[in-house]
């Protein structure tokens, strides 16, 4: 079975979490077949492995990562591959993979320049 | 003459800025009437106020900040109203304002939906 998870930074503040809990929501309402959950890199909780240990846990097999974040720096480039190599070892019963960030999208950039042209 | 920055958080590798120069490249092919600048909050230059002078000096007199976040946490709760009001001192020539983050938006939400379908 698969299942994808919306993996973002993460922040002190807990209302920072809202756009990822409401990507969840939509998810679930459009691809009700297919298991989501949120996981963070550092701040809040659930961390990655906790996340994945969630959707294998539901029988999960093909875990797809989203990285929801703008820019590929540091964090995507040299912290999460290390982190998803460690939960592919810990979890060998599903196969774990990453998308680029949806920040490299065109359309999700479309989506940012027709909400600039609204605001303006 | 209205103008508008695309303000984003920064990061200290120089990559993560890429989608953020391509939203301003987006965007000058499509609206090229209203000038634009990219902005970071910190790790990235130019800072707000260097982006709000080079519009100033190109005659813009409204400036809308776009917040390129996905959640409103501390730095947009806090750091950045700030930010923008000692912005406003320094350049009362133009009338400065703010829409909420871009991840606040039904749209951009629902294009990160898409791209996420597309990955499974």
């Amino acid at each position: 079975m698969k299942a994808l998870i919306f993996f973002g930074h993460g922040a002190r503040d807990a209302r920072w979490r809202e756009p990822f809990d409401r990507l969840s929501a939509l998810w679930c309402e459009q691809q009700p077949q297919v298991p989501s959950a949120v996981a963070f890199l550092e701040m809040m909780e659930p961390n990655l492995a906790e996340a994945v240990a969630q959707l294998v846990g539901q029988g999960a097999t093909a875990i797809q990562v989203i990285p929801v974040f703008f820019g590929q720096g540091g964090h995507l480039r040299n912290d999460f591959p290390k982190l998803l190599e460690a939960c592919q070892l810990q979890f060998p019963q599903a196969s774990l993979s990453a998308s680029s960030a949806v920040g490299e999208d065109t359309q999700v950039l479309q989506a940012i320049i027709d909400f600039s042209s609204r605001a303006i």
